[in-house]
């Protein structure tokens, strides 16, 4: 997630200089066939750029919204495990009898270890944060599966249904939080679902190709009035559309770990920090800091 | 799914050429019209192909977001059906008294067989896969339905029944596994709604009527001054709007067996593997692969 | 629903040719006035029909996007009945002691019976299809109600209750199959919601007149350029605004009985043959045809 | 909720008069100011106002989306308010022992007085029609409460609690009923959510001062070519924008006691006749009639 | 949340001041660029200010759309809080045994010191409010926690659990009162999600840089037909684009402390006199007043 309002242009242009040669090699090869091929045979209407220009501006819209639509559900998907994380926490600290009060720690403690690993596997990490949370024997029945925090999911339910016969919880509070476990494996799925699903690719595709049958239409038109100029103008122009949709393109994958993505690393030591000073203790972790005061992971 | 980012050009000519025929013998007859009907009787002002150009855009828009809006829910449907399957098996695994073990076994079994026949009806393929999760018995039962995977959850329900008056779950169990059959119910019905609910067949008409007006009033105007040139011009700005017009619709119906439709494979796979291994089952089978690295189904 | 991909033309002509009309004699009136008048006086600028086209646009895609939201909430509102009927049958066959089995059997008859009265009164159809659904003292019992399905699950209350009374559900599943009944008077209030919702009649209003001038705009403007050929463009250009407004229009009350609409009769139906086969009926009616190979009621 | 489809131009003249007046004083203005001072020293470019009437088209559907969101949303809310209120009653009137059927009967009549009192509230009418469904103890007890509607569901649920202690209810109905209450404060509490949240006051005033720029500019540039019948057209297209703005905020504040307005006492009224008739009241009231066929309140 | 219809303009102009300085000095550049240097070399086409306008229009709809939605939702999210205050009231004024009627009291009290929390919390408040709702104890038990407000939850879970100790509620209302803390969470996480949630700093940072870009181009054009008026325009139009943009921004954090935001004051104000006089208090403070008749907080 970005902080800083002003984002340096060189930062752009690092992340669009091979698009942007790309046009500017269309731009004079488009400059140069109207001034030695067409120039005496014909005129190039202005419609067809505008023509294209409103094609266009469809695609970048409608990539720009779908794309921040992903970025903000994955938040709000995440937000969501903020909360039930807390009411799960609260819920096993307050509503299991004091007999368990070890089994239901350690249960609070799984679920830190529980959204490392999710996170680790959205991000595509190795899984080193999750052995402080999880015991050994957690971590042996786990290794068998290829999802590891669906699995870490099947051990809770196994000791929900523990303390319930232990009478520690009634089935009216195993109810309640048998519904948090419920939630965070909506709140996993969705996750997977966004990581997951490819955006259709024929839309940024087309988006590409049009943006270059503008640019180049474009440099025809204003070559007309512009001579040379109009080289510098098409880029310009370019420029303008080609940023637009890196931009709306950065969120759309937003568990990425990149400065737009959502700050998995942030969120995730927010919630231990939480659920650590719910247990009450005393060696609690410092926030995420940002990076050169720039972005948050 | 589509994986690759950049699709050939030759795959969307093998899908568009029909109606860049069309189009282009259009463009032939408005050039010729213009050239030697009435070129010296009337000039055709180019407000006609901008005005119809908004309506086109208006109507591009709106299929294409309409189309993605059916993809889209169609995708959070069957990323509900994973997350409830596993909450399903995860509940019937570690809430159900060991004497009815073997029971509870069934039913995941079953629930994938479900999802094998839900995933079957809605690609409209033979049901040769479900043979593997179902009892005979449970074959025989649902032999005379017709819509079987409705008539699976009726034998889920039965045994539900089953294992409460078995005393193998209490109530309250019994009401948290019911819950995740009302939900299968529900994204069942969901997925059938988007199936056989037609996409209002006026848009798709209206739009391709409209595109030809288009194109044709278009080559009329830029003939004025690009003379044949204007046939050509006139063939790329329709084929921008029909490839994305065409783009669009790929995505109306979700649940067809191409490469841009919802991978109901993989997904089925995916919850199968998680079950199974849930299940502590050795023998998983492996993900789906991508075909030709290109797609997947 | 419509099921055809190609419209006919003289389907779409025969549902506007009294807006053609005023509009062609609108266009000859300003193509007159023009010649006859203000041809020498002044010049009708083009940026006066195109700033119109920009309302028009608004207001165009505007009414179009809000009567297909109207159309498709109605959808997934039925859609939903659908779901909830068949686990409202799936809990009655499956969690009621088999003491009580006829009194279940005539919840679930009584359930289709509420779906053709809901259906009825959405339509405005005369209620002669409960008849085989309905007891004969059902029907008295809702006869001095004006609103016959919220009577008839007022009847199914009476009867959950009796179930309970008689021991023959406990608690928890009297709850889970009176929260079906709470879904369907959502989903039945929900319908009558956009049935009995106007949609702001001021927006087709407005749109009609600026259409109008639009119209009116556009021919003396292109007049100037194509002399008595602008009468021909004007109604062409109207035209294409008129049928998308009438297109949008054609789905803002989805329960009417058209071709556009809902097609309960078929929803109905498919639910109608669900319950009957979860009973083990044979006398299972079959699918409701489409119309002409045309569309579905 | 207007019912008719052609409102009178008149209508939207009269709501529109003083708009009008500014307007075409503009125009003259903008006419005279051109015609006499910079008639031969500059050009106004068309661009201007091409321009402004895309920032303006961008206001309009702003202010007219979100205008109809609220307006469609309040409507939602009370349709939720209708389909609770029959499921609150059908509980009450079947779930109930019958040694406490009257106690049942007060509690439907008292909900009918909480509907007159949010529906009062939100109207800013008085409350004369609460007393009927009140008892004189019920109007003691809510008289020092800010919020009378609030207080009449505390009542509720004091008396559900009283149902309970007397055993005429156990405690799964009793859940059922009091989620019935919550929800009514959930429809509450939206209910006034909308009716308090002005819309934010820049959009319409930024919205007026552009529309005023506009119809200035366009002025400008169209008396070039037309002269004097600019002041005409800048007042028409002036009075296009002006008119789908108005049409907009119409919607805005959905309670207001006024033709496009939620028909409150209509809905009212529909819940009134449902519930009396389900207690098997005789004397029933009729429904809301049209006012000038014109408009429903 | 402002309250006039009229802001004044010389308050909007005192927050774009420092923008329109920039535009004008970049307006005067261009115009003397355009004189002196180019004025006799090239024509500058209107097509691209036309295109850069196209992209601008669509930055300012997609920032004024998300930044609404934020505020929208954020408004949404305090009157749900609103609403289950409500509930969380009325469930324990009437729903605990009169024995612990001391206890449920010093809860709804509570309750109205975390919404006071929240809010300080939201608005980076000193948290000045709260000591005359909690106990000396309560505030002793959440001192060493980072989030107060989440710390006060878990203060209300503990007591909830004592009230089912002491028999005062069942388990059933147990689960009501915990469902209302489930939603108190939710809804604490929601508000604290938008306001931490950054909004994609690249989208206003490029709408800045587009918009100079089509104010400098625009002057360019026009001046070669409107000459030094040409500053004055170029500046009026980019004020138009300006303004808005800074419209829809001051809606994008909706928890800050201006005249656009949230009510919170008056919001927690309106929560605080209904709970109060629920609990039967005489002592209500009155409701918070507008600020210069304006604005509230």
């Amino acid at each position: 997630m970005l902080l800083v309002q002003n984002i340096r242009l060189s930062r752009i242009l690092r992340n669009t200089w091979q698009v942007d040669l790309i046009m500017i090699v269309s731009c004079v090869a488009a400059y140069l066939i109207r001034e030695f091929l067409i120039a005496h045979h014909l005129d190039i209407p202005a419609i067809i750029p505008t023509v294209l220009g409103t094609a266009i501006a469809f695609f970048i819209g409608f990539n720009n919204n779908q794309a921040y639509d992903r970025w903000w559900e994955a938040r709000k998907v995440w937000g969501g495990l903020v909360n039930d994380s807390r009411s799960w926490a609260r819920g096993l600290i307050h509503y299991v009898d004091p007999t368990d009060v070890q089994l239901a720690r350690t249960m609070v403690f799984r679920h830190i270890g529980f959204l490392y690993a999710l996170k680790a596997s959205l991000r595509g990490e190795t899984h080193n944060f999750r052995a402080e949370y999880l015991t050994a024997e957690d971590e042996t029945a786990i290794s068998s599966h290829t999802n590891l925090h669906n699995a870490i999911l099947a051990l809770q339910s196994r000791d929900l249904q523990t303390l319930a016969r232990n009478k520690s919880i009634d089935s009216f509070r195993f109810i309640e939080l048998n519904e948090m476990l419920v939630r965070f494996t909506d709140g996993m799925g969705m996750s997977e679902r966004i990581k997951n699903t490819v955006f259709p690719t024929t839309y940024s595709y087309l988006t590409k190709v049009f943006i270059w049958l503008f640019v180049v239409s474009f440099t025809l038109v204003i070559s007309q009035s512009m001579g040379v100029w109009s080289i510098f103008m098409g880029w310009i122009i370019g420029f303008v559309f080609v940023s637009t949709q890196i931009n709306g393109m950065s969120l759309v994958n937003p568990f990425e770990n990149n400065s737009a993505s959502i700050p998995l690393n942030s969120i995730t030591r927010t919630i231990e920090i939480n659920l650590l000073q719910m247990l009450g203790e005393e060696n609690v972790p410092a926030p995420v800091k940002p990076i050169n005061e720039e972005y948050i992971l």
